[in-house]
């Protein structure tokens, strides 16, 4: 039985075996305690050891860190924390763990810690993140299956560049410096595994439309990438991207959609994870204390929370956004370091002053320029702005990006000529519009910034097990 | 409303607006009969067209393929198949298809539909194809959450390949032929953007050990690679992987957890797929006809469906399956093309004699030599064997490969230099066996065979939505 299990029996001095790792150990050898926790939950199980029952040399062993089984009778508690406890009257060392290992029971720095993420999953903050991160994961899925979506595996590996997402990283069986050259000295392609240039996805979306094109409504949850320089808290170059996709939804519900999906999942994990977010919510609260007066959060995480759950998302137009910024109180003293004027794609200081200080709660905004959106977004009859809308959120800036797509194989195929994109290369998405085209929308939602969100972690890279960054690979 | 849920709904001459896509048109202009299908269910819902509500050029535009919106009546339906159908008073076009459409409304070779994979989904097979895969995905999700295991993203770029499972596709960012080379002529990795040599992964199973040594129990479900230039009807580059990984289980509870879930999710997509299922049961029962007698299979789809649900999984060791086929009829009369002895590494003939011909029904096969298994696996006492178990499926072969895994620290370290691994790579994978290290043991799964043998598909690349293989990327 799991210690999850376990905390939740009721105590009839039954015989009870609880395996999992000691993260620590008080009394003495007459009498001690020792806390043990296997991951199933952020509470550990509290076994009492009479320095009778269990040999000295057992015990020795019994230290932060090692992996053991405790059987005895499981009884009520008065003094754990826990309803229960175990009377322990064997004890078995699966794994011993010596005085160097690296999570002793005090407190390590984020970054001490991600230089140990083979280890770090056994610390309360990082089970905790692990934890909220599955469960969102789930309510992602369950969400979906509820409103007859289908979960469509987008590939991985692609010919295609077309998307213009962003950098990509390339994929090739070719030795490097070793690949066979034509006789004109140019990079035979042609001789690689797939015959053709490869690389990474940087989004599933363009596969995902072929399929909501059929099937109506699909999604995507997989692994996409960016090979860009960025060391900052909020880049991964391999991170896990949601894509919805929809056939006859147009932007006014793709936008609903979105603030469904959102308060469903966050609304999922405070309902099943409430132990986990209490931890990290003390967390949270313990870090903004030490922060500068300016960068603290007026609100605990839990308020966060609730607070998105609870509000209606302002929604708003590109044109009225920068409206209210020409108005603003920054604008006007000069504070803002990028000037504003319609036509700029709005940077992370205005997105900021609209959710944090203009409208406080999460902000949607539509209508953007063409100019700086891609290919595939609908054009609006105005002949300037395209049907996107962005989904902005406090403290993490755009947590979702979607748009109604361009139905219109005339138009899509101007804006793809305009844009300089080979028209060749998109034969099969052009094919769409020529065969039987539909309204349709979609977005995509970075998982690991609403992971950040939901636990409040500031570091995207404290919340994927093993992050991919320049020039960081381990593990 | 989707039409699965119009079907569903009772008919009281309500007005109904249904969106989909055109399968057939039959009838006059002066009545006509429309079949409309949208992905949400292997059913189309009828139209039934008076030529005096609908003008001719409209209903000119409703071919084969095209997309268009039908308001009207839902009524009792007698003819259609259908307990409803509409009764249409306005039809929209939101799409025309003309006569180059490649899906008309006949037999079209699987082969053919490959090189239209982004319009396959609007085929009644491909569409009940993804249906299930994406009911299989969610019953694994269900499945691993409600035993209370994490669902762990382990990483797709890697710089370990230690795990030694197959060939690896390269990832860079160096352009080809033009990576810069150090003072004595090398390929400069650290200049690379992780600065090492990086590929795309082939399991996520040793991270994933990383994750169950602290939360006890996890599983990763997520994209593989094999650079290996393999053109079967089983192998693919790119495909899905699910990999449970579990503390404090031994191999015996590994295989009934193995069998629990396959079980599991089967037993869920024939609940939750029944008319998806009876479609693709008589697709397979009509091609099966076709074979010549010796391949053909005795059971229909539903049959090896149910057949896997009520019986126990057999349970034989390595060393009785190779007395097994010592004393076979096909070994003595020397039918098999590759020789039986104790040591070899069973071929398919060998495989599918056990499953098809002895058993007749899915087995285990455990402890298998050590010498053809990986260097992760728990050494059994005898020296000679290890903790491994392969599930054998009819039709399919290996459906399933997983082990109890080497806890022994010292064990471990002897065979990672017996197999000539550098120590140096695995180092945190090492220190999980240092620190509190516990019994443990997992599994992987090829998803795509698992969707194969519950479609009954013989080609893998058709089950998934675009399959890489040697030479093929496109879409």
């Amino acid at each position: 039985m799991q210690i999850i299990e376990i905390l939740k029996t009721e105590p009839r001095n039954q015989k009870v075996e609880v395996k999992g790792w000691v993260r620590t150990k008080r009394g003495q050898s007459a009498l001690s305690f020792v806390s043990i926790n296997d991951g199933s939950t952020i509470h550990s199980i509290q076994a009492v050891v009479d320095g009778e029952n269990v040999p000295e040399e057992v015990m020795k062993k019994v230290t932060c860190g090692a992996c053991i089984s405790v059987k005895g009778e499981l009884v009520a508690s008065s003094g754990s924390g826990q309803n229960v406890e175990v009377l322990a009257e064997e004890i078995l060392i699966y794994g011993e763990a010596d005085e160097t290992f690296p999570i002793q029971p005090k407190k390590h720095s984020l970054e001490f810690l991600r230089e140990k993420a083979h280890l770090r999953f056994r610390t309360s903050t990082f089970s905790a993140i692990f934890r909220v991160r599955h469960h969102l994961s789930h309510a992602v899925h369950q969400f979906f299956h509820e409103q007859n979506f289908f979960y469509l595996h987008t590939p991985i590996i692609t010919a295609s560049d077309a998307e213009g997402a962003g950098e990509m990283f390339r994929v090739t069986t070719f030795e490097a410096n070793k690949a066979p050259v034509t006789e004109t000295g140019e990079v035979d392609f042609s001789e690689d595994f797939f015959g053709k240039e490869t690389s990474l996805t940087v989004s599933g979306q363009l596969e995902g439309e072929l399929g909501a094109l059929a099937l109506s409504r699909i999604y995507t949850f997989g692994p996409t990438f960016r090979a860009e320089n960025s060391n900052t808290t909020r880049h991964l170059a391999e991170f896990w991207m949601i894509e919805p996709e929809m056939a006859f939804f147009e932007l006014k519900e793709n936008m609903d959609l979105a603030e469904q999906f959102v308060k469903y999942v966050i609304g999922s994990v405070m309902e099943n994870c409430k132990d986990d977010l209490a931890f990290l919510d003390n967390r949270f609260n313990q870090e903004n204390k030490t922060k500068p007066q300016n960068e603290r959060s007026e609100h605990t995480l839990i308020e966060k929370l609730n607070f998105v759950l609870e509000n209606e998302f302002a929604r708003i137009t590109y044109t009225e956004a920068v409206d209210i910024l020409l108005q603003s109180k920054p604008h006007k003293k000069k504070k803002f370091k990028f000037p504003v004027e319609w036509g700029i794609d709005l940077q992370s200081e205005h997105e900021r002053y609209l959710v944090e200080k203009h409208f406080q709660k999460p902000v949607i905004i539509t209508n953007y320029p063409k100019d700086i959106k891609a290919f595939y977004m609908k054009q609006n009859d105005d002949g300037k702005t395209v049907a996107a809308m962005d989904v902005l959120f406090p403290g993490i800036g755009e947590m979702i990006g979607g748009s109604q797509r361009e139905e219109n194989l005339d138009k899509l195929k101007n804006r793809v000529h305009e844009m300089g994109i080979e028209e060749e290369s998109l034969w099969w998405y052009l094919e769409t519009r020529k065969y039987g085209t539909a309204p349709h929308a979609g977005f995509g939602l970075g998982f690991e910034r609403l992971v950040q969100f939901v636990t409040g972690m500031g570091n995207i890279r404290d919340v994927i097990a093993f992050p991919r960054t320049p020039g960081n690979v381990e593990f």
